[in-house]
């Protein structure tokens, strides 16, 4: 029976250790917030009094961390984390954070004699719930191997993106191109309205033809043209555009350590942080088809 | 037995025109190229002294131009050919060309008691060859039926997007989202790979994400990556960059009489313009790939 | 003693009007809005009953209209005002207009014998009032030494851009810059006031290093930091940022037409057309500041 | 008589060493490379064995190096040369580098009792040797008084931006400026002489008028309308395009950290880091022009 620690449980991690509960692991879990902890052991898991705490005769470790310097805070330094965990232990760092500081952390893990896979994870809040999330995993086949069943408890989709960092790297990869789609196509949607074409028949045709991506087929930004999607429900819940700030900050500083250029990339952090500053930053990533206009909330919420 | 007139027989134009003689209709064609009549002369279709001589007789009228200009000139105008068209005919016009244009000659026809449809196309020369186009249709419904049969000849999806204009308006909207995801989609591999990722493990970790696009479905730009798409053959083939340019160019210039900002779709067309001045534009517009780098060319290529 | 005629008597128009009376021209004048013309009655002008009683006597025209499709509208076409303007006389056109406008009218003045300047203006509404505009002049150089006098009445410098257009064409240019170094100057002072630096220290840094422009010099968008700044009056009066971003369309219109690729100039429009979507259209157009933060208006403004 | 140790002597820092020595200062130096120490030495300086060596004695220590982490790496740790210098002494730290890295650098003199000055300098190579730097200095009044015959030695300009990191904020400020308005002036350039415009006269006119600029008053770089811009001189000289894609990248750095929206900014480091790729990084920076079209270079060295 795996022993399970885990630290961090916010808006995400809550119902990724709530699955794994489900799925019969057994589980210390760590927060500083009570609440989250409360709900957890009412679900049968054991609190721990802190993050060494929690670590204590677990085999595999958990992270789920807002940023790189909460991770690097947890788990290095001379009282940090990986002094308490026992070697040949398996952590499964799932927060979003910086490629380089993933690579940090899992040098240090391997000095130690830790195992340490990177997998941030996408599919947001609702996909955390309900166990569909997709992790892309950095770090060794065989720790993979290990860990997937694991995963298996709160994900669908699996992806070893290579070596320590690399499932970082992906994630950062994967959503330069999600935030430059959703732009795109908020700008195509309010451009084809304000021209006379009916919202969903424009977004169904571009989701037919080579216009087609993930956002056409369920996210669409235009409110009233998918039921489900945020843009329908005045764009609450979803992914933050806060968060997706966030990830395209750190697309840019892997591009600036290595030297690419990214037009596309940069202008659409640019855009995401013009709506931040408009106060917009814990709606759903979607709501950017607001800067651009939209059937309702064009008017007031940017004016 | 409906006797079509087809004018413009250029890339797209002449496999279009071949796909309906396949089907059986009854063609005259007209070009100033003599090569591409005498092909289809070869093929079944009547050769055409002219314009006028080819509408002459004809109840249903396809032309494929290359821009605005050649539209106007053909239809407009005292000696224009809508005053050489049969009362009651058809005229499918399957240029692409801006909506403004599209509206003017369509005003045109009705004035004199034709029938006309924007009906610009998406799929590329393969697309044409195989009679696999999309058609994006603006016009009446009633036309569209009509019209249908002959569409479907030449390709798959036949999409009415509304009223004269909308077909068009359509195909820019759908082009700009496009040209940002291609862009966008060409950052990330050059990022991805730069920083250590696998090429082909990345376009599959995003093609299966929220990344997930047309471009990473059917196209991607990175040499090597899918063995069908024009990157893996020098970028040679499928749809010109300078094509690319142009429709983003009729996306900015429709915004432009709307006032609508679309930051994304702008920068697309800087971008592809500078592609232009290094000397790409007639190959696939996947060769952005190299502005940001690539496997091979980007030393070569645009040093 | 010239007898000038004088069409168009808008926020530019009628101060320009106003200095040629001063300096003792002779004027007759028509706009459609009578205020103006009975201000300028009440100064010695004559008010004409239309453009074309305008005209009658007048050895000099003088039109300042709002864009292309009025200025065309004006003069050309069958019963245009140029067939009413006796040959010998000397237009002077002083609209921003699309330099391929400003080539037509003059190409249709010079088949009539009429002599044809383009000649659009910087320096706003003060630099009307105060007769200090820069005229930026296309045409013949000998039409340009006639028309000196009547330019100086209402102006400060006066160029000599080149042939028919090359008036327009200089100053698109011109505003292009302006509307770029605007804007990187509000994003440079937000960043550095956002990051700790006394706003006016640091607009005087930058103003005698080697980021200093007009900007900095004269219209500096950081309220306070320029008492006699619009952005020191409520970003009040000054040059409307709904003529920027005219200008910059007639910008983009032109790298359309030469295939330029202008990168920072298109970002520049669509973010003018971000803050006219916001409402500020009519506030001078160094109002852009408030995208990027400013010292009060930033919440309460763009939130 | 003030002994300085001046350390890293560079491109920039030779010529600066070699100022304060004709100004009479006594001087030890000391860089990784010999050549220029020897220069140095035969003009009075007394060659240091290292770092160490250099500043002892020393009551002023300058420093002259390429990247934050070159300076961190000097002055930090347990034996950094912090340790070494003695207490009292005066620090003037005049390399380009991160705010923050200059903040940690000043926090750990002032632990020491060592007053620390960032004084990064605009000027580029010229100005070095012609002794007409402008230092912008961050940190205490007081020092700066204490320190200003030193930079008056070597430069002409010497603003207090602020307290410790704000010199290198004003020059991260400026430079986003200088960056912006570079491009921006080569693409009103390379527009105006597409569409048939003199690049001298539009060059003068937009001097003159509200596009002025420092580029245009000193640094034109359309080739030929400067005798003595680099750009007259195949880019030559001058500011390495790579040493200002280093600078914006601190920018982007800087917004990162605040939040700031900068999408000029962002999109200039985009642009510089692409024209690295074409390999122009160790020229000019208004090289730039190149990517837009010049007179000559356009077809050959972009394609």
């Amino acid at each position: 029976m795996t022993k399970i620690a885990f630290i961090g449980l916010g808006h995400m991690g809550l119902p990724m250790a709530r699955n794994l509960l489900k799925a019969g692991f057994e589980l210390s879990v760590y927060d500083l917030l009570q609440t989250a902890v409360q709900q957890l052991v009412a679900e049968g898991a054991r609190a721990a009094n802190d993050a060494h705490d929690a670590v204590h005769q677990a085999s595999v470790v958990i992270s789920m961390l807002p940023a790189s310097r909460h991770v690097e805070g947890l788990y290095l330094g001379d009282d940090g984390l990986l002094a308490y965990i026992t070697p040949g232990s398996l952590v499964l760092e799932c927060s979003t954070i910086a490629p380089e500081s993933a690579k940090k952390v899992h040098q240090a893990a391997v000095k130690l004699g830790i195992e340490l896979l990177d997998a941030p994870v996408s599919g947001g809040t609702a996909g955390a719930a309900a166990a569909t999330l997709t992790f892309m995993v950095g770090g060794e086949a065989q720790a993979l191997d290990q860990a997937r069943p694991i995963f298996q408890a709160m994900g669908k989709n699996i992806f070893h993106a290579g070596s320590a960092g690399a499932g970082q790297l992906a994630k950062v990869c994967n959503n330069l191109v999600l935030a430059v789609q959703m732009i795109g196509t908020a700008e195509a949607m309010a451009l084809g309205v304000a021209n006379g074409l009916d919202a969903k028949t424009l977004a169904e045709i571009m989701r037919q033809s080579s216009g087609g991506n993930w956002v056409l087929e369920r996210y669409n930004p235009w409110p009233g043209v998918m039921e489900t999607a945020p843009a329908s429900h005045d764009y609450d819940g979803g992914f933050m555009a806060e968060l997706m700030a966030k990830d395209l900050g750190l697309a840019q500083e892997t591009a600036q350590a290595s030297g690419n250029s990214t037009p596309m990339g940069a202008l659409a952090l640019q855009l995401y942080r013009l709506l931040l500053r408009q106060g917009h930053g814990q709606r759903d990533f979607s709501v950017i088809q607001q800067l651009f206009g939209g059937p309702r909330h064009s008017t007031d919420d940017t004016a």
